[in-house]
């Protein structure tokens, strides 16, 4: 038996070499069994004919295979499937879930139903001509050629084992010093290593805080509007949730309920409506704290896109008592995908989250703490957050501008740049509608309702992302909008 | 002000090139402080003789820090730390821990006793002459250049999205089309892509699926002696544990109990003996669930490490009522680092799975899902695979001949090769002072009493793997061993 040249097939939309994807056309016949040892491969002048490639692109892949003992070569030009090759499986595929003898419905319990999880960040966000989408990195104004570098130097065999282990027990210790001794004194934090745990990305850093400090006889009180995803951590807790009304000014200390065990906030950037707590109201809260043994969890999630006027130092850094847990990212700053963030907070506490971590997922991968660790030290990282806030402050501007231009109206805070803006409808206009037909015009902003207690009570209002839009198209997106709510019918 | 050239050190533990040492030094003196806007900085010729590097280093990086805006150029060689370079913290730090106004104690709650997690599985490993350790990869046996190669690729323009996207809601689509379409094949598994949830490592899967399907109402069954990471997570359930005995075959169907809900089981290669669950017992086991209505689910955490006998089919492929849930990883093939596993199960359970894990840490790092789908969809997976249990048997059957001819006694499976050995010492001897005495010989083995139920019953047992030593030290270990133990007192 021959392989008949016809099974191959060049998938235009495939990745990487042409020589790779020879590669990749034969090991997989032969790992689905459409390819079996002893059978004689076309011949590279055939293959090559057939693929419309080169002739010594095909040799080059049939000698890697050999190599590697997919293939063996016979004579000058004869090659065959390797005796050595692997098996294809020997079992018949039986479809997995067969039978509907599970009731899954009383085996998953009565758990909650889970929240329609693309809300507000469809997937094909990158369709849209106009994304005001929040969150995703701009591939404009990342650093992808020194990205790579870091990656190529943790990949190296210096760092091999920090890539390989089960390091469960500890982090990688540079990326912890670069974060002791660079990233917290930024924010007036002065932390030990046993003080810090690297985390996958924020949500897990608050998934473990809300784990090891809750639970159903315990009280959270949360921002009103606040993030959506820290909802769905505390119920998971079964604890008592409080919501907490926010105004200009971010939260308000005396408003926080007697009887919190713990508080979450995002002093520096409310999200989603962008305010930051001023210096006053951070004193105040601590005090509040202190006197109602409360403890705060300080979600740091953005501060590091901070432009337009100097950050405030983290409640973190006013804590005399070690009541304050600090919750940071480099998801906004370097990428969400990265998935590493970390927690700050007394050494006890940080030793049951790390054991904590331990049962849930091990640890963070070590290659891409070591990669960050490298970008991070290499001074990459601050080069890069420099022209990102530049841009994003050029970007604010612009949006600013034709928001007022268009007569939109702003919901939230002006004077603290993050990536977005937080904004409302007229009277009578559902942002979800509004949202909904500005699909028509290529158009991505998000609806608020989801960042409420009481999503009707946020029915009028809407996030704008500038993280992942051009300067050139945000007054086209902004008048588009606008032109939604002059035409719309609202009824 | 200028800054002084004896403010730059040269780390020699550093790595890197030296270009990007000095940049780091520069970058770094910056951040923190230690050099501020406008101090002149040495000049190239002045800080190359004090660091002993050509003065073309020094140039490049200064040139590189230039162009990041960290320094500027004045006139012909004159540097200086830019106007528009990062400032460095602006509030003086404050210890992070400050006073113990929080009674920690009481605010985790009688949280169980973190586990010394370290147990077993030294962190300085690579310090031993005889590392019989466990679960760690093997540099000598990795396929460093085409993992680099593949990495590489996944950092391509043409993969940033998946790198960089916040892709919680969804998978990398062909990491997963491999997982169904090849590795599962091979287990004799068929699974549709939403049967399918990548997840951070094997033990990230259980931790998931014991969330979803325990609680303190239900009861699970485990091996005894049996994997101890999985005990932590079920004690997190709060719900009832029941070992089973595990015999020379592995569990036997007949001793799970009644009223047992979930059933957790490795049938490929028992934790840790090493004993493969026979195609009877297998069968008979399915059956036993289906009358008691037991889900099963089974921890394949070895699978594809599997030589000296082909392997049986996957429970999972034998069950046609849909009640097995199957756990793959890529820990002990590729490494652990990487933590990389997959969970498959009815598409209703994984559902589930999927928004639980987005709650807890969103999701597995894109970068490294679309690195390990090119190294898997390429080839170069199997051929790894290859090299990897060829090299392990061999080291198995060396294994195998030199405890033979020290008198080591094997407490477990010799038939089917994984990574490890299950070894007993002689009446009297504790395997835990065993362990301990070995390391003054440069050896590293496991005590066995953590893998069991009552610790107590476990003390004769140890596990010798032999995943990360060569061959040639392995007979001159196992004399080690032999001779510490006709030497020992063990009283």
């Amino acid at each position: 038996m021959s392989v008949s040249v016809e099974s191959f097939l060049m998938d235009p939309h495939h990745d990487g070499t042409l020589q790779s994807r020879i590669r990749q056309m034969v090991a997989q016949g032969i790992l689905s069994g459409r390819m079996r040892r002893g059978e004689r491969m076309p011949s590279s002048r055939k293959l090559a004919a057939h693929l419309g490639v080169s002739r010594i692109t095909v040799t080059l892949a049939y000698a890697d295979l050999v190599a590697d003992d997919y293939l063996r070569a016979e004579g000058r030009s004869g090659y065959f499937v390797s005796e050595g090759a692997p098996e294809p499986g020997d079992h018949p595929p039986a479809r997995a879930s067969g039978g509907d003898a599970v009731d899954w419905g009383r085996m998953l319990g009565h758990r909650p139903e889970s929240v329609p999880m693309s809300l507000g960040k469809p997937r094909n966000w990158r369709d849209f001509r106009y994304p005001f989408v929040y969150g995703q990195a701009d591939p404009t104004l990342f650093d992808h050629a020194n990205w790579r570098g870091c990656m190529l130097q943790a990949l190296g065999q210096k760092d091999f084992a920090l890539m390989t282990d089960d390091n469960f027990d500890h982090d990688d210790p540079a990326l912890v010093e670069y974060i002791a001794r660079h990233t917290l004194p930024r924010r007036g934090i002065l932390a030990a290593p046993d003080e810090i745990l690297v985390t996958l990305g924020a949500q897990n850093a608050l998934w473990l805080t809300a784990q090891l400090l809750l639970n159903q006889r315990r009280t959270a009180a949360i921002e009103d509007p606040g993030y959506p995803g820290l909802r769905e951590i505390l119920r998971q807790t079964r604890c008592r949730v409080v919501p907490v009304p926010v105004g200009a000014q971010g939260l308000e200390p005396a408003r926080v309920p007697a009887g919190t065990d713990i508080l979450f906030c995002t002093p520096s950037h409310h999200c989603p409506t962008g305010a930051t707590l001023p210096l006053e109201a951070r004193h105040a809260l601590l005090h509040e704290a202190a006197a109602r043994n409360t403890l705060i969890v300080e979600d740091d999630y953005e501060f590091e896109i901070t432009h337009g006027r100097a950050p405030l130092p983290a409640l973190k850094s006013l804590d005399r008592e070690g009541r304050v847990i600090h919750v940071g990212s480099f998801s906004k700053s370097l990428f969400p995908g990265l998935r590493l963030g970390f927690l700050v907070g007394p050494a006890p506490f940080i030793r049951e989250a790390r054991a904590l971590r331990a049962t849930v997922l091990r640890h963070p991968p070590g290659l891409l703490q070591r990669a960050a660790s490298h970008f991070l030290s290499l001074g990459y990282y601050d080069a890069m957050l420099r022209r990102l806030t530049r841009s994003f402050s050029q970007r604010r501007a612009v949006l600013l501008e034709a928001a007022q231009a268009e007569g939109l109206t702003i919901g939230g805070a002006v004077d603290v740049g993050g990536s977005s803006l937080w904004m409302r409808t007229p009277q009578g206009v559902s942002a979800e509608t509004l949202a909904r037909d500005l699909h028509e015009d290529s158009v991505l902003i998000e609806p608020g309702a989801r960042f409420f207690d009481r999503p009707e009570e946020g029915d009028r209002y809407y996030r704008i992302a500038y993280s992942s839009i051009t300067e050139e198209r945000i007054p086209e997106g902004i008048a588009r909008i606008a032109r939604r709510l002059r035409s719309g019918n609202w009824t």
